[in-house]
């Protein structure tokens, strides 16, 4: 891997992944917002590390990562089933991944590069698709306020995002848009990259620390928020937050907007309750980057919350909004 | 001042103010909780000192630290005029610093001291019948589960502290009490100050993020918090995040209490649209201590925000349950 400080910047948005003659280039997630440096991939090996090691997150542009790392395997001549079997080691439990390289699984070697791009095209196609379905929602003309948490934009899919490709429907459609970006502790998604994002495509964006929600969702006119995994009736799995977002956002008669491309459909979770949260590191919490603030006192630091289908107004989809089936 | 690293640790409880023939002892809460250091205090200059400096914060201990610092400025023959006007000087728009000089004026130079003991264990009794009113609302005496924001304790207090006076009072019953104490953002107050607090007495106590409130309050029997100021009609304004823990506590059904010594009612407001709120400085929320991580975007930072009465369960006072009057 090599890195460079080369920023671009297409007129339709910020890309975090580009493909072309010289390999694979990412935009390192790890040093935004201080640094904007591309991370080049020449090899899967290089791909699988950039996963491992996160310059990339966001599932869908982690599939699309291993999916152009098979791509340079095969444009070198290098043993595909080598590099398979490093890229699905590279974060073995991202569902999206498999996905990709399953699909790419008996294509030809001549043919994995184009496959590898439309993988990514068609992960841009949905948010598109997404975002304008999104965009129906906020009827009239005028300037639209949103609330959003975590980040879900062009740095963690193929681009335009999803709760943030909302966002970039309603400006591309002529729409003011402000966004309030909620900081997301711990792991600070909201400070570190949705605040650069918008501010990087010149969208208009308040940072806030994330239990000042309350006080601004009555100057909002909808909270948008993305999905990992949303059950068969409709419960959405998401970053640790979201929840109390539905909550405040019910209180205060404000829409809540659940993002979601169809695969975060997982069926065979009946409810939120078949939804495991994954809990994570104490240091996460006592601290940030190495400064610790905290007592050493015992932490819980659950990633993710289910917000119950009842608090949701709407599932946004890339086939526009998708409902529950009605209980039995 | 004078900084010595020798910890006191009272029967019942930390205590971070202490008055003795060698003068005032403030326990130093810029460096909590990764330093325990007394800061000692000659002069009324150097007590104000503190004050401004922030070694001491929250409205009661300020109170009393001006107080000792009067009766410092007598012991030693120093003229009262200018250590009063340096005090008075320390934090200008703090209300309880100004009540406890007036209480001072016109006392005689020799009993100064006596008067400002009598200020301490006012407020020590204050918060004591407080925690005990508090820990009434608990019924049975099986295990307590209370989640609490901000820092309420000894550290802001003469000692015991209000919404911590409660979590004690509990404990000094025989209740087994576990306290979350949410994090605080953007000063960090209770990853800060309340978990290590809770720690040095032997509480029980879990930090959580605060956006991670919905996931724990349904395992809490209630929610305990600290006020600033309460308006006639009961409306509450505190700290930035207690109007949203109010409504995740209504959505949850689990009662939600403001914990209010009675000189905390400003009648002067009629309700909580008349308590002015503080907006604060851009740093605290686009970093820590010199840290910066968040992108260069515009902030909104309110230092508190208000929440009505209709949310409040009980307003807990050191004469027992208040309640504001009948609406006309």
């Amino acid at each position: 891997m090599t890195s460079t400080a080369v920023q671009g910047r297409p007129l339709d948005g910020l890309r975090a992944i580009r493909f072309d003659d010289d390999g694979l280039h990412l935009l390192d997630q790890r040093l935004l917002p201080r640094e904007v440096r591309w991370v080049r991939c020449a090899t899967a090996a290089e791909a699988a590390a950039a996963i491992t090691d996160m310059v990339v997150r966001g599932a869908p542009a982690i599939a699309i990562t291993a999916a152009y790392g098979l791509a340079l395997a095969a444009r070198r001549g290098d043993d595909l089933a080598a590099a398979r079997a490093v890229l699905a080691a590279s974060r073995p439990t991202a569902v999206n991944l498999r996905w990709a390289l399953e699909r790419l699984d008996g294509v030809a070697p001549a043919a994995l590069e184009a496959e590898a791009r439309a993988i990514h095209a068609e992960d841009l196609a949905i948010n598109r698709a997404l975002g304008d379905h999104g965009a129906d929602r906020f009827a009239g003309d005028g300037p639209v306020t949103v609330y959003t948490h975590c980040n879900t934009g062009a740095l963690a899919t193929g681009g335009w995002g999803t709760a943030l490709g909302v966002v970039r429907s309603l400006a591309a459609r002529g729409r003011p848009v402000h966004t309030f970006a909620g900081e997301t502790r711990p792991y600070l998604q909201g400070a570190r990259l949705t605040a650069w994002e918008l501010q990087h495509d010149g969208l208009d964006v308040t940072l806030v620390v994330d239990s000042a929600a309350a006080s601004v969702l009555p100057r909002c006119d909808a909270v948008l928020v993305g999905c990992d995994r949303v059950a068969a009736n409709g419960d959405a799995a998401n970053k640790i937050g979201t929840l109390g977002l539905a909550v405040l956002a019910r209180h205060a008669g404000v829409p809540f907007y659940v993002c979601m491309p169809t695969s975060t459909l997982d069926t065979r979770c009946a409810t939120g309750a078949d939804i495991p949260i994954e809990t994570r590191a104490r240091d996460e919490v006592l601290g940030h980057r190495g400064v610790v603030w905290a007592a050493d006192v015992p932490v819980f630091n659950p990633a993710f919350d289910v917000t119950p289908a009842d608090l949701i107004s709407g599932w946004i989809t890339e086939d526009g909004p998708w409902s529950p089936p009605p209980r039995a």
